[in-house]
């Protein structure tokens, strides 16, 4: 900031929207402090609760001028340090802009504010026979959500969250407010900025509206758990059975670890082996032929162990093995803080991968298990942190870097999904070489004074 | 061009790579002139025949230096004057870098360069039982169609261009090479230069080396043909089988005056009647089941003649209707040019788009015929322009406007395939609004001297 002109900013946000929604409460402040990660908090100066696409605009012109940095915050469930007001400023709120704004049941199609949360939007488009598909394991905000590029276990049959935005309305860095795509299923006019932006972490603008696509309620859904005896054979079994062109719309690993933790924490007894679970969508006849082609395939990887479900609530128990993953973990080790390892590689370099971060955990004496959409070549080493053990801390930082030395070096990427925050910034050069560069121009672009998140990804 | 040095420059290129893929040869020049739309020719000053990324990074290098434009060559078959030389300078062919790199089966991938054309890579695949889906109806290059963001009759399942580009090796203005992206299923690393390069029309940098994802041969393929009554019929139709969630491979609208043209260059007896082509790729068990509910569908829609095929043989003829199609209005009215509008609106607009465009292609009095992709609300209309006749082109250049104004109002775009090129640059800014400076703001980072494919897009 310029100067210490903090009170007067306050001021005039106050003028601009209303004293309730300008807030230097501790707790608020606190709030918005940090994420659901490891990273140090620290504290914005004021956070702002916005409602409209110009009161965005106008709080952008009112940054501009003080030069003060704006943090948009969603819910804050990033895991990479993505919201903390690392220079301070503004940390802009947009939990009041949650409507609902159209759901365009013929094109597919909803039109949301960006405060809208994946939950929040599939309760409301259940009437419709719809469903909107990304659904990472927080009840995170889709306008988070587009801003991390997040996904989670039906990317593999539906894309991730670069796959379903369609358009954003964006409040540039001056206030400047433009559109990034259209409503069409498809165009070739002019430079796409709308992939530019989603996973952009607050860095380029601020989504103040979300036109997403929408999927049809599948007309049958299957759910499927195959237990193995070594997490090799169950890498082995998803990498054919993607190989075999089975569309599954989730293939998901959960190791012996996880599955102990879990047990421990749900109160269950599934077996402590290497689990792999399916979803797949589509007619009753297709499915019962693409689940026997599975099943087929997993026997041929050791798989002795496989049974599958139709019923919604038996279903849902099949997947709470996964969904309570990351909980389980953090209840289990509490004082500790959550952390994961989140690499992708090319599917055909997963086996090797694994067996790589396996070794890795072991040698390094943390307490941890591996789970991942496999079906993609994305896993995490869930980790349990003692914040105030500074060898420990080291060692995982150790661990993570060579995880993602080996993954970069065999295509892959150092975040398949989390994004980079604060947490990846030391791997971009190693994964982007020269076009690193052009990424900070871009970045020049859009926000020449660098106030919209300074300090994350450069 | 500094000053008229076109002489040294030649003189250069030819020390750099040698005199035999240097050319200002007239037949070489006239064939680098034009692409296959109506536009008007101009001659480049030579066109250049590179080999390897290094060799065009040199070349970029030195048109840097003569601040030579540059213009990235595939086969010249786009339709709005993309690689017309219009401010002179290199013609840069890619047809000598037409090598399958790798095939990574396992990985769903491969790596190209980018004079390999589509029918080509589909024939080098086939062994592993893979295929690359995306289809224009000439046999284009893999970098022009990157370049253009080219699509066709089974992006309504497996997308377009831009769904398939996983990475990029380019050489920029400047003779940097960057890669844009990785050989991961998903990243959330940085900003995502790959989607910002594909549809830049060589005018972001040139694409040397492309990684494409392939699919797996379907098990099971079936096509069908649907005769209607009214072309309301055929669309709404459509509409409510997408609606319906039923998971085609192509959904394609051929209307009575294309019926005829084609029955006429072909010499078969097809109704010539407005007419729907779709296919189903899948398990056999599913497949039927999707063919049963679709005919139905139909049905409700009036269609009474409805055929499906699984043969291969059977089902290349059908699809013959749609893929001779352009072809046919080309032989049919030999001596005009041949031009295609190419909007695309939401699916819920389609009935009312191709409404307005029947009405609007009659009162012109043109030939014409509508047909298109309509699975993703996008259509032609193929005129057969006589470029002499000046009050012909204003008549279609009205039409052509009056279609494009249409879509935009409704939340389209002026282009679903094509590109801009020449043709729809006075649409950018209506279509884009103030994002489009942005556009250019982003050009100017790559390419600040405006030597990569001048006077397209902007
Ligand atoms: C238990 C658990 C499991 C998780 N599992 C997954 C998973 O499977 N897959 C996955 O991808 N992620 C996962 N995450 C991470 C997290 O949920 C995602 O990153 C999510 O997208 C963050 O959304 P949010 O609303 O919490 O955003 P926040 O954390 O509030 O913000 C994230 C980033 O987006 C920016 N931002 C927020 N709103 C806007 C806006 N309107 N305009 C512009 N920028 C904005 C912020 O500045 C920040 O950089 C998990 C997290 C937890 C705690
Ligand atoms: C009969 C017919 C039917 C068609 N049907 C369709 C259709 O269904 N769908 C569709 O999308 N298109 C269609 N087209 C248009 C055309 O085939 C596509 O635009 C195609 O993508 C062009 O590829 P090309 O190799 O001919 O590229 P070119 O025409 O040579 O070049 C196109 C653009 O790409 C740039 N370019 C080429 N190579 C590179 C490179 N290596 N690096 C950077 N830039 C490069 C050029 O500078 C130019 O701007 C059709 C055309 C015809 C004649």
């Amino acid at each position: 900031m310029k100067t210490l002109n903090i009170e007067s900013l306050v001021a005039e946000l106050k003028e601009l929207i209303g004293e309730d929604r300008v807030s230097q409460n501790e707790t608020v402040l606190e709030q918005h402090s940090k994420d659901e990660s490891y990273h140090t908090p620290i504290l914005p100066d004021v956070v702002v609760f916005p409602k409209t696409t110009e009161e965005v605009s106008r709080i952008m012109k009112l940054a501009q001028k003080y030069e003060t940095p704006v943090v948009p915050f969603g819910i804050g469930s990033s895991l990479e340090g993505h919201v903390i007001p690392i220079k301070k400023g503004i940390s802009l709120d947009f939990t009041l802009m949650n409507k609902i704004l159209e759901i365009r049941e013929k094109d597919l199609l909803v039109v949301v504010q960006p405060g809208v949360t994946r939950i929040q939007l599939n309760q409301a488009l259940k009437s419709y026979g719809l469903f909107f598909p990304v659904d990472p394991g927080a009840d995170a905000t889709l306008g988070g959500m587009a801003a991390t590029g997040a996904s989670g276990t039906t990317t593999v049959k539906y894309g991730t969250m670069r796959d379903q935005v369609q358009d954003l309305e964006v409040v540039l860095a001056d206030g400047t407010i433009i559109h990034t795509g259209n409503m069409a299923a498809k165009s070739s006019s002019g430079y796409q900025l709308t992939g530019l932006f989603v996973g952009s972490e607050g860095t380029l603008g601020c989504f103040t509206k979300l036109t997403l696509k929408v999927h049809g309620l599948p007309e049958f859904v299957m759910a499927a758990r195959a237990v193995f005896p070594t997490i090799e054979d169950a890498v082995n079994a998803v990498v054919d059975v993607r190989q075999a062109g089975i569309p599954v719309a989730r293939a998901e690993l959960v190791d012996e670890q996880s599955m102990h933790v879990i047990n421990a924490y749900s109160q269950t007894n599934f077996p402590e082996k290497p689990t792999l679970l399916f979803e797949f969508h589509g007619n009753e006849s297709g499915l019962m032929e693409d689940v026997r082609l599975t099943k087929q395939i997993l026997e041929d990887h050791n798989c002795r162990d496989f049974i599958y479900e139709t019923d919604q609530a038996k279903r849902n128990q099949l997947w709470k093995i996964r969904h309570h993953m990351a909980y389980a973990f953090i209840h289990t080790y509490r004082g500790r803080k959550f952390m994961a390892t989140d690499v992708c590689v090319p599917i055909s370099e997963l086996a090797g991968a694994i067996y790589h971060a396996r070794k890795a955990l072991f040698k390094s004496g943390i307490p941890g298990g591996i789970a991942g959409h496999v079906g993609d070549g994305n896993f995490h080493i869930s980790l349990m942190i003692d914040t105030n053990n500074e060898d420990e801390i080291m060692r995982i930082k150790k661990l993570n870097q060579e995880l993602i030395k080996y993954a970069i070096e065999r295509g892959g990427t150092c975040t398949g999904e989390h994004g980079v925050g604060i947490g990846k910034k030391p791997y971009q050069i190693l994964e982007h070489g020269t076009a690193f560069e052009f990424m900070k121009k871009i970045k020049d672009v859009f926000d020449p004074k660098g106030i919209l998140n300074p300090g994350k990804i450069f």
